[in-house]
């Protein structure tokens, strides 16, 4: 069909969003045309506000239009504790699972050799100066082999320093079965099982 | 965690479209933060030009920038052919199958009940009119009780019309395993099987 109408436009706009295709984005295309004031024109107020100011906060690297971020400037907080995570999306399972009041320390990333991500490219240049005011460095990067590799970057980078370095505890999922757990699991939670107390 | 950041108005304004949770908003939103210049700022844009110019053609109906929109204004059109679908989507799925050449009406929706959508709704005005200047009237709307009810309803508006009136045919989609096919279809296409020609 013709190629720079408006609808054209909106419908290649949305399907460069991650795990939209074309199909997904005519459908919510025609939706929105439905509902412009409750949905368009608030979708594109909130996309011009968030690009133009939502940044890194200097300090932890977490996302926010306040620096610093809401977390760093939260006086609840437990600022004896920082949790070295990989991306904004982990503060937030970390926030919402209530079980972690301390502050962040988003890298960004993890270093890959694949996708040429090297210490440069993640936020790591205030890490060491957090750590030495802190009593508890956290470790919850992915459980993957590059995250692994990070974490064992940033063990080396706070070598000199005093704090304390723990990483998240690895085994069976809560709610999860054995018969579903892919043997990587297994054998971690079999290695580090523990006395029944 | 905080009600009003732009973080939570982008991510509340993503998770409004159709088909996207909150998790897949939030993912989206990061994702497009990392790509504000690609993503972000041509899709507000889209959004604007599209929900500001983007209208129901006052011939077809089709959702167009330009009026009459570009199918009733492209000449190369069979104009004794009009093709009655439920939505602009049933337009693009009909051209991208490249074996319609003729014109399209658009009801915007079906009669429906249980919606409470009446006649009324559905844009229908000005179909008797241009079914009185073409040869064919092709029914193509979906193949549900709603649908078929809005498809009986537009045969008796054109009751006092020489219009040649038909639907598109129902039977086991090219490339249907029997298998696989509801007990609908497979009664359908048994009734409405053809000489092996």
């Amino acid at each position: 069909m013709n190629n720079h109408s408006a609808m054209d436009e909106l419908i290649s706009a949305l399907s460069r969003l991650p795990s939209l295709g074309r199909r997904s984005a005519q459908r919510i295309a025609l939706h929105m045309l439905s509902k412009r004031d409750d949905i368009m024109f608030p979708l594109a107020d909130a996309l011009v506000v968030a690009a133009n100011t939502i940044k890194p906060c200097t300090i932890c690297g977490y996302l926010d239009a306040q620096c610093p971020c809401k977390i760093c400037a939260d006086g609840s907080k437990n600022r004896d504790q920082i949790c070295i995570v990989a991306g904004a999306c982990d503060v937030w399972a970390l926030e919402g699972s209530g079980a972690y009041h301390g502050l962040y320390h988003v890298t960004g990333g993890v270093l890959s050799a694949m996708d040429g991500i090297t210490p440069n490219d993640l936020f790591l240049d205030t890490l060491v100066n957090r750590a030495n005011s802190a009593k508890e460095v956290i470790l919850a990067l992915p459980s993957t082999v590059d995250g692994h590799t990070t974490a064992h970057y940033i063990v080396d980078m706070l070598r000199g320093s005093d704090v304390k370095i723990t990483r998240l505890a690895q085994g069976m999922p809560v709610g999860g079965e054995l018969d579903y757990m892919d043997a990587g699991t297994i054998s971690t939670a079999l290695h580090a099982r523990r006395g029944n107390t």
